[in-house]
């Protein structure tokens, strides 16, 4: 009931009733119709039923007897459309001609009790596990109560190209499932079981797939299949919602809806500072060289400025510790960025502001942080102070710790609010776990993000960290290394003992503490950490020659010093 | 540090350094060197080195000057065996004299340095990935620095028969790992990554293949190698404590030590009942037939019996709630069974008794629950009451719910320090996560243990359970459901409308809410469950035909129904 009720708030109009479900709910079946009913739910389907076709005549017997007590108990739901999976027996015969024999006798039963039956081939089906292979038993079968039924994941894991749907005419195809899955070389039932996730937070073409569907003439729902044991653990209102999500995105992308505003850059970041008069955050942008350029003209907020980078102290958000609690992104069309945000479920905030200050436009992401969507006029909330030039220039990208359940969602969210195209996905070792990690940009690089999910033992803490653009990481570290040593995270020489023996690099990277990393094509990486302040710290970055990475190699030496130092 | 730490205390006296975790690390090389020795620990090996031989010539001098600069970190570490793993990249030539003449010029390298080479085949090389393939190549380099390495997961995992390690001279053997792993269908890199563990945990034969290792006359060090997201997130001096557990048993098994006390069925199962005023349990075992026939001499505890069944109830255990604390196992050599545990650095338990007590030997299990070793003598302790016939007869078996880090640590206890024997393994989904389970028993199935984790959200707790074989499991429950129906686990119709649909079976079992499960064989299962009091149920099974399994198939079902009444 639980699901069927998050489900209907998301704004779902249909379900479908996995037995398992059912059996293990003390509801009848004439109760759970009524519950969906009130809820404005329809039963679209009934699933699984197993092992039915190609079977020896002695078989096929108790077959139907179970089926009939399946139809029986479709009735009572309301329920009209009954899948069958391709038999994954090992007592299944290998012959299209028996298969649709039976799979006729059924539709005829079926019939009877105003049932439909869409046939599905699985992925590892004993004898039909290609898509075209059931369609192909179910012409031969030749009833109107029989048709196929479509499902993303077992078309898309096998490598099967969609674009042969469009040869099913579309009443034919009874029914589509969709399912996207991350990229995985594993046994495609566990993948199955495990690993499927919404459309947009995999690997797999899913508007490419439907595009297909729709254009063979389907005109039925697009239901979502999705086995996770992550979203297991989650909430059933939130996974209800990421799935509307999904399915939203899908739609806006068939469309043809592009992205009204991908943001052109970053406006600024924005930390939460409980404890100004400590002077720990400020004394750590001085050091780095920014500069106290702005004060708000009505909140306890300062803007930090150098070059293209912008970071706001906001001493009155509600933050134990230092902490990320905001980024601003240069919008070429705020109202439009937060009304399709607003299209795609996500929380537009309500902003409280003194009446003189400019409106700006903000949503939620899964973790809280607030993104706000920004034209210039944000900066005139802030009294002017000087302008810094130095060598850092801008915000290189920033990273966010995510709660597991969210990551899925996290990646659904910067692809579908933001625009951002996702980019590598890792696992990098942490010294008490694993840290996951997906990178996503804006085409153009002007604006990056990564998100992060640690798998780490309790009582250790996830970071954030804001990656500044910088001209001449060497040369910044030298100034520091001179006057603040301490504000650098030390690096082992064991490290550059490692690096020295793949590349020749200039040995003041080890006085310095400066990490370096390389791309196939010569790109080269340079980069350094200050220590943690709170729950956040920074990064230097130096791209050169087009280096595209987050330097991924050296994560772990980093990590491990943190760990260490913390 | 803390890694090398963990490792001494655990009792090894050699390690692997893995370059990964030097790189990370603040110590100097010779710093490393000075605390292994002052742990009194040998740096038996370094690793790894990668992507070396069958190279074309002008990528072998980068490759041999890379490997000089190894060549100084290990002096300094005190290390002087390097681990070379076989290439794996694209750029590898597939040329076994080439590989040869490089390995064996890397090996002349090495010798200047006084360090050998042992080479590696990866189950993922790209040319090399068979150990006898590895063999073969470094025979014909024919180098005294250059021999082999065997890797138990490199070479079980491709199904390689490790037999043939016999036809390796034991000196051209230099160093040996080993690492035991779950039969997963997945990429083998992916698997080797992840899902390593300790030897006695996994499914592969780790002793048949040390037993061969011996006999072509190997005298090196076992060394352990095993990559898990589990261990990783674990502290480093319980799982170091485990590794030695595993190399313990394995060298048990290699020495033809049999377990010196199966033990013969279970003595009692104890509950912590903190309010027994409340007469929760004692009401809860009464209704099942259960009679109190005996009090302790000295302590708050009383003997709850039917057949073979014996409950203690012990109101001066440490617990909040109803909970299962230790389960008493007939033994037929207590002191041999204690004596075994402690060889396999089991916490022996300390047991304060009043002097007239019976001495009682008992271990802790992983979990924490205490087991003991007994012989009849232990119901001397308890003043007699009258014994009571019954449809109960015994305890079929129990059921532990584990923290996730000691799933595995669970499944070797009680297969090295009980004698049990695995079972089935299963994961089984949960309305709010999944449940993972391992089944072990008593080569004749006097004791059944089942192991459970449950990966689900948080604020759902961990059930054990008690299951109590039964003549009659109908009868109990007309009996119960006549007197006492809120006692049983209510089972939806549902599940009864799908039995029908499956099997012809009783009416009755609907409307008395009896579970049924039938194995390949006709063998017959019936169970029912009683509602849980604190963290504890109780199950009653009734084993028909020779039915060995545990009805698992049901366990959603129950599951559902506990999570929906608690």
């Amino acid at each position: 009931m639980e699901k069927l009720e998050a489900i209907a708030a998301a704004g779902f109009d249909g379900v479908e009733i996995f037995e398992n479900d059912l059996l293990a709910c003390p509801l009848s079946p004439e109760e759970v119709r009524a519950r969906a009913a009130d809820l404005g739910l329809g039963i679209d389907l009934y699933q699984p039923f197993r092992d039915f076709e190609s079977v020896p005549p002695e078989v096929l017997a108790g077959n139907l007897r179970r089926a009939e007590r399946k139809f029986q108990v479709m009735e009572r739901l309301g329920a009209d459309l009954l899948l069958v999976c391709s038999n994954v027996s090992p007592a299944a015969i290998g012959d299209d001609e028996l298969a649709a024999e039976q799979l006729r006798l059924l539709a005829e039963r079926a019939a009877e009790h105003g049932v439909r039956i869409a046939y599905e081939a699985l992925a590892w089906g004993r004898h039909v596990n290609e898509y075209l292979h059931a369609w192909r038993i179910v012409r031969m079968a030749d009833h109107p109560s029989l048709g196929t039924c479509l499902d993303s994941f077992h078309i898309l894991s096998r490598g099967s190209d969609p674009i042969g749907i469009e040869a099913i005419p579309g009443e034919k195809i009874f029914f589509l499932q969709l399912a996207d899955a991350p990229l995985l070389a594993m046994d495609v039932l566990q993948w199955s079981r495990h690993y499927r996730c919404f459309p947009g937070q995999g690997n797999f073409d899913l508007a490419g797939l439907t595009a297909s569907v729709l254009r063979a003439g389907y005109a039925g729902p697009l239901s979502l299949e999705v086995f996770n044991d992550v979203f297991r653990q989650a909430s059933a209102e939130r996974t209800a919602l990421d799935g509307m999500r999904s399915l939203i995105a899908l739609e806006q992308s068939l469309d043809g809806v592009t992205h009204p505003a991908v943001p052109a850059g970053f406006a600024f970041a924005e930390l939460a500072d409980p404890d100004p008069g400590s002077g720990t955050l400020g004394g750590l942008l001085s050091a780095l060289g920014f500069a106290r350029t702005g004060v708000h003209a009505s909140k306890p907020v300062e803007l930090w400025s150098q070059g293209e980078a912008r970071i706001l102290l906001n001493a009155g958000a509600e933050a134990g510790e230092p902490a990320l609690v905001a980024i601003g992104l240069d919008s070429p069309d705020p109202g439009g960025a937060v009304k399709h945000a607003g299209s795609l479920l996500s929380p537009v905030l309500p902003r409280e502001r003194a009446p003189e200050d400019v409106p700006l436009d903000a949503v939620a992401a899964p973790d809280g942080t607030e993104i706000f969507f920004c034209d210039t006029a944000w900066l005139a909330d802030f009294t002017p102070g000087t302008l810094v030039a130095g060598p850092i220039t801008g915000i290189d990208h920033v990273a966010l710790t995510q709660p597991l359940h969210y990551f899925d969602e996290a990646a659904l969210f910067y692809r579908s609010v933001l625009g951002l195209r996702p980019q590598e996905s890792l696992e990098l070792p942490d010294p008490y776990g694993l840290l996951r990690s997906k990178a996503m940009s804006a085409p153009d690089g002007a604006v990056r993000m990564v998100v992060n999910i640690a798998q780490v033992g309790a009582g250790h803490l996830p970071w954030q960290h804001i990656a500044l653009a910088c001209d001449d990481v060497v040369a910044v570290a030298r100034r520091l290394r001179a006057e603040r040593p301490g504000l650098l995270l030390p690096i082992p020489g064991n490290y550059y003992d490692d690096l020295e023996a793949r590349y020749e690099v200039d040995p003041e990277l080890r006085r310095l503490g400066v990490l370096y990393d390389r791309d196939a094509d010569g790109g080269e990486f340079l980069h350094l950490y200050t220590v943690t302040v709170g729950r956040v710290f920074f990064e230097l970055v130096q791209r050169v020659g087009g280096y595209q990475g987050y330097g991924a190699g050296n994560a772990p030496i980093r990590l491990a010093v943190q760990h260490a130092s913390g």
